[in-house]
């Protein structure tokens, strides 16, 4: 009975997309995910692993042995494996290398040459070129000869003899315009096109901006490398958006969920250690006002408040000009008046909530001068949280950093030392 | 002179693609923003609308009198009329549906009966539709009779006489295969179809796993009535990971980074005030131990450290959770399972760096038994946000909300008057 429900199962997962098994793998456990990971046929095993994320094709790998990694290679073209060789041990690598042809063999070597967040690492070879000086007719018939055309092909590529790139037909044209025509008379002489060197992040935006859906790479002399398709670049969209959230929260990488106990430990402990540092210096600040504090504890309770608004506050304001940096909004001439319209925001926010944790504050203790200096000092650290939620991210951007990196943490860390040290040194000057 | 430049400028507005002058538009402050507005031809104004953000589309149609937006809108298709609809004042809008065609405003108003997050409110009615039972020779022929083929066409819909959709034949099929074959014969008959209820965030995902351009959108009876493509769904990627990023961030929706403070001030006041509360609470807890601060001041300088690390703990597994959820990982059954290891890691981290933490303390304040409270507190602490990151996404979930807004405000308030609480509430017992 088990080994027929077994082959009811090898039967349905045949039938699957391998997306579909990726996804599957992804939610099971370690040992469910081994199991069902040897029932998926050898030949599907390649298009799999690159369909699962990092961490799980990690795990996957781990348990494979040579002879079923190099079957599943075997499946995959050149800019697939280029993907995968970053995860596979160095010997199985080499052998791999050794049994393509001399064509692939260069063409992964050349994606592999390639940052990850460069052009050339995303491209692919799939190309469909035609020449320039014959009849949509004759394109018409070649293409009819290759018996199957490129996933994702909306346009064909148009190349002189030199392999330059002279041009692009969307196959929409080909198929409205008259056969007799020539491809020089109906083709877009001036493409969209990129080169291997280019941000891929900036490329998406294009793509994004001009709705394309693949978009030649050329090299510097114009020849044609390679082709761009738009799910490439939706995985960057989409990756860009997640490594953001991960940083934001805390962690280095997506985390295989169901990872071990000490591999989270590990993907979170650089974070926490961050934090425990700017957590201490916090802690020390607020040690050179013990004194003070002794004599009036109101302070301890008091102090958080401040701290946490300016936090907050400082991130709305690196958020929005961390998106702004993203979509390329913020120009030198413009930094000015971003920080005047920040500071004006932080003014009026740090009167209006400033006044009312004030008052609060005032009928709490029966002391309007310790509301006085809540509000005052609420209203500085809100000042500081704006000028520095401005001051930071276009620092980061000036020594060529990821201003999404890091900011939220650097403003929390100040905004937190900064409002204990705003707040209890006006209250040791002014109550104590 | 004057003149002259503006004549130059405006030749080469004339010749920039609509989502170019869209991004200038945006990255230009107000009076800027109407001068280069007033240059771009009024038959460009419609799709120039559709591509500036709805911050910055708002300030545009501000400075718009009704003729100009009517004339902006005769350009644009029916769906492209129901996005910028629900921007415009109710009596142009009126006016402006008066002019339609009755098929028209069927459309419109059929594509805004639908929710913003749902498939309906996204498809198109560009498609191009054929009949099974011909050869690919007439399709052929036909689609050149169309002259011009509506953009991201990579499928043509086959629909029977009541419409219903029987396959989609992939261009790339269509111009590979023998002229002489039916369609029929060389169709795909499994389409991935999708309905306008569905709901937009899982479409997107469907359209990245099986790499899709365009789909078929039919309804209940299986009836062609629309059609989604590609550059949708990466609008739907892309604003999920800015939805995140703004909400975690403390920010209501994208700013118009040259709004006015006051704009600014009320996109921001909510999350300002939601924290100010939580504060204020934290702030109380603290306010019940006042007199064990008093006694030993150190308490008031270490405190903050152990709600510190706690939140940021606690977001971490929130983090990791919500990006599981969004990619649909977690079953119920695995929640346990989670829960274990979340509480596995805490216990680690709070060892290690409770004990780090705590050994600081003790050195710092010669004071053995408060190092040994607060590696205490620190684990408890970091357990509390642990089984609180599980638990909290996982309830917003069960009430059919997003765990992705909200619950970080949430962990970082419970950590906070939970670290506060554990940390003075041991320390009053054991030191004082």
């Amino acid at each position: 009975v088990h080994r027929q429900n077994l082959a009811e199962l090898q039967r349905e997962i045949d039938q699957l997309h391998p997306a579909d098994i990726a996804h599957i793998l992804e939610s099971l456990p370690q040992e469910d995910r081994q199991s069902i990971w040897n029932l998926v046929k050898s030949d599907r095993d390649g298009e799999i692993l690159l369909e699962v994320s990092d961490a799980v094709r990690e795990s996957l790998l781990a348990e494979m042995d040579t002879p079923e990694i190099l079957a599943a290679a075997e499946q995959l073209d050149a800019d697939e494996l280029a993907d995968l060789a970053e995860d596979l041990p160095e010997d199985v690598l080499y052998t791999l290398m050794q049994r393509l042809t001399a064509e692939q063999r260069e063409r992964v070597q050349s994606a592999m040459a390639w940052e990850e967040d460069q052009v050339g690492a995303l491209m692919d070879f799939d190309m469909v070129t035609i020449r320039e000086d014959v009849s949509l007719e004759v394109v018409l018939r070649y293409l009819r000869r290759l018996k199957e055309i490129p996933d994702h092909t909306d346009k064909l590529f148009v190349v002189n003899g030199d392999n330059l790139l002279t041009g692009v037909l969307p196959v929409r044209w080909l198929l409205v315009n008259d056969p007799a025509r020539n491809v020089s008379e109906v083709m877009a002489a001036d493409a969209n096109t990129f080169h291997p060197e280019d941000d891929v992040t900036e490329t998406a935006q294009a793509f994004e901006r001009y709705d394309l859906v693949t978009a030649p790479v050329v090299d510097g002399e114009g020849k044609l490398i390679g082709r761009l398709t738009i799910d490439a670049m939706v995985d960057v969209i989409r990756e860009a958006g997640e490594a953001e959230a991960l940083s934001r929260g805390g962690l280095r990488e997506g985390e295989d969920i169901f990872a071990s106990v000490w591999r989270s430990v590990r993907n979170r402990w650089l974070w926490l250690a961050v934090n425990l540092v700017t957590a201490f210096i916090a802690s020390r600040v607020i040690g050179l006002f013990e004194g003070s504090i002794e004599k009036l504890v109101a302070l301890a309770a008091l102090m958080p408040i401040v701290a946490g608004i300016g936090g907050n506050s400082g991130n709305q304001t690196i958020t929005m000009i961390v998106r702004a940096f993203a979509l390329d909004q913020i120009s030198p001439a413009s930094a000015k008046r971003l920080l005047r319209k920040e500071l004006g925001v932080a003014l009026i926010n740090g009167v209006i909530w400033g006044g009312v944790i004030g008052i609060v504050a005032w009928l709490l203790y029966g002391n309007p001068a310790l509301g006085l200096v809540m509000t005052l000092a609420m209203t500085l650290n809100l000042l500081l949280a704006a000028f520095m939620g401005v001051v930071i991210p276009m620092g980061l951007l000036r020594m060529d950093r990821d201003p999404a990196m890091g900011s939220s943490v650097m403003i929390t860390a100040l905004t937190d030392s900064g409002g204990f040290f705003i707040f209890l040194g006006l209250a040791t000057l002014f109550l104590i």
